[in-house]
């Protein structure tokens, strides 16, 4: 097993550091890591990587500002991972930092960490334990913030 | 025949468990269960229970927030969702659930169980009985409301 | 020649009759009529239609509610046409109501049947008479609506 | 050497027209004229112009209105006007007028008759002359309305 | 090696220019500059050059206006940018300056000439020296601006 790592100079934060970090903690696989400039370069880096390199998964990491601008970049890398993963078969989870998701820099450090982590998790699991997933289906799990739980009757 | 079934860890209701429950009901149909992250993750998941499952048709439960960023992932998984059955040449019926369709947790349960019921039947019937939807057109049916009913001239 | 045509349940009027009366007052052209739960379930079906029922051309009847929600679904729905027209080089002539276009049931009731059958002809004459567009063109024809006529010099 | 030419019967002016009279103005070449009814079918005619006319360029005319449904329709007709192209890796030249660009009639026929002459140009020579586009390169050239001019340091 | 450049002539700077002049500066890279009219036409011309003209990468240079219809053709570039990148599995460094991020003329070419030859840059390391991106990741690098920097914990 392989997982591919993209992120980018973009980002206020060294995402693939985090991303590579977990990845040691919580699973022995393999990874090739690449970074791009900016989110819009995300989706193809991860379809080579899976082409080129023989990922099973890929995990992106994006950094969006808080322009209009940025908002439809946002959206052009979101159509663009489901359409690389469409053309290849195989999963890209995408993890995505909004500046605006919080003023002070320590919280938008603190989101980001925790969001990258449990994302590393679900990649890892998609490819190596998909049904620890389904376990998990409906449970409110965020990430970046405390999970909403699920709603009781 | 064979439906698939992808859910998230995202919704705040056990959908996938839901939509098992009707398919029961309603139909002896075999199934695969898969479970992701988050809405932007099911196309692709689609597109495998289609094409190494077997599946004939898929059903897929998202759960989306407030946000203007969840309305652009809305977009983003519709036009996967329309790319994926595209190049399946099979439906995928999206049932989608969206967190300011109401306020009260117990309202947002009874529009989503409402919805998944609906929608696992329409799902059997693409199949195994498409005549019924003819009978049904234009007939102002809803999922998670009830039906607005056809226009009387 | 075949025509294939396909509306929805959703619809609030039987959008699919009107469109096969209309074609058999127009034009005795051997039809295939589907129907499905709702807009993002159209490309699709259309697509399934020229490739598995032999249609050269297909009329989509969709029906689009007033909320944000529905305006992405539309544009996923537009999107999502042309890409399976693009996959099979066949028009797929779509033909959309949208709820906030009149206030007044009648009134939305009389905009769909207008605009039904003035789009099966235009179907029509696109596979049959395409010549017959070429000396409408730039006459500022309106479905639903009169005429908005041609701006003279 | 080919080129195409699609227009609508939902324009209020016959902009095929004047792309022909300023073809046979500024160039000797064949054309093949399609008209559609809006602008959600001209991206398959433009791939079909290609595929099955053997047309070299395609020349798309465009009327838009005003309202929010009218924009969303711009915007698939420019993701599809992309797609058609890359799917045939030729130029598909859009020219489209927008309702709200001017009040008054004879205005917009203005607008809509410098933009359509100016872009047969263009297609033209990105057929025959592209190094005259290279010679134009950022001097603010504009279409419809007078050229904005290169920023002088 | 070989780098491919597009850029328009609505553009108001002669960006084309800029990046072979970078070029030039930064490695001693062959390239082939193709100019087309707008923004739209810029992801065809970008395959094109890979496809026809043997490039490894292609930097494309654009220039977007203020209005709410500029927008929208910045999501079609953003969205055709990255379909002709999958297209291919060859990246595509875009280059887009908006006309609103500055209201001074002077100001939009500083922006316009510090995004180019950075980004001139980025593009020849992603095929000559990937891992110099890597060493950049999360430092917060910006283009036109000055870099945000990393968030130090």
């Amino acid at each position: 097993m392989k997982i591919g790592i993209v992120d980018t100079t973009f980002s206020r934060i060294d995402m693939g550091k985090i991303a590579i970090d977990e990845l040691k903690n919580y699973a022995g696989i393999r990874y090739a890591r690449k970074t791009v400039p900016g989110i819009k370069d995300i989706p193809v880096e991860a379809k080579k990587l899976i082409e080129e390199q023989e990922c099973d998964i890929v995990i992106t990491l994006g950094w969006v500002g808080k322009t209009e601008k940025d908002m439809l970049s946002y959206l052009a890398l979101s159509i663009g991972k489901i359409m690389a993963e469409l053309m290849t078969s195989r999963h890209i989870v995408d993890v995505t930092v909004h500046e605006d998701e919080a003023e002070d820099e320590k919280a938008l450090l603190a989101i980001a960490e925790d969001r990258i982590r449990k994302h590393v998790r679900n990649a890892v699991d998609l490819i190596r334990d998909p049904d620890r997933l389904v376990k998990e289906a409906g449970k409110g799990k965020r990430q970046g913030f405390e999970d909403a739980g699920q709603i009781v009757r």
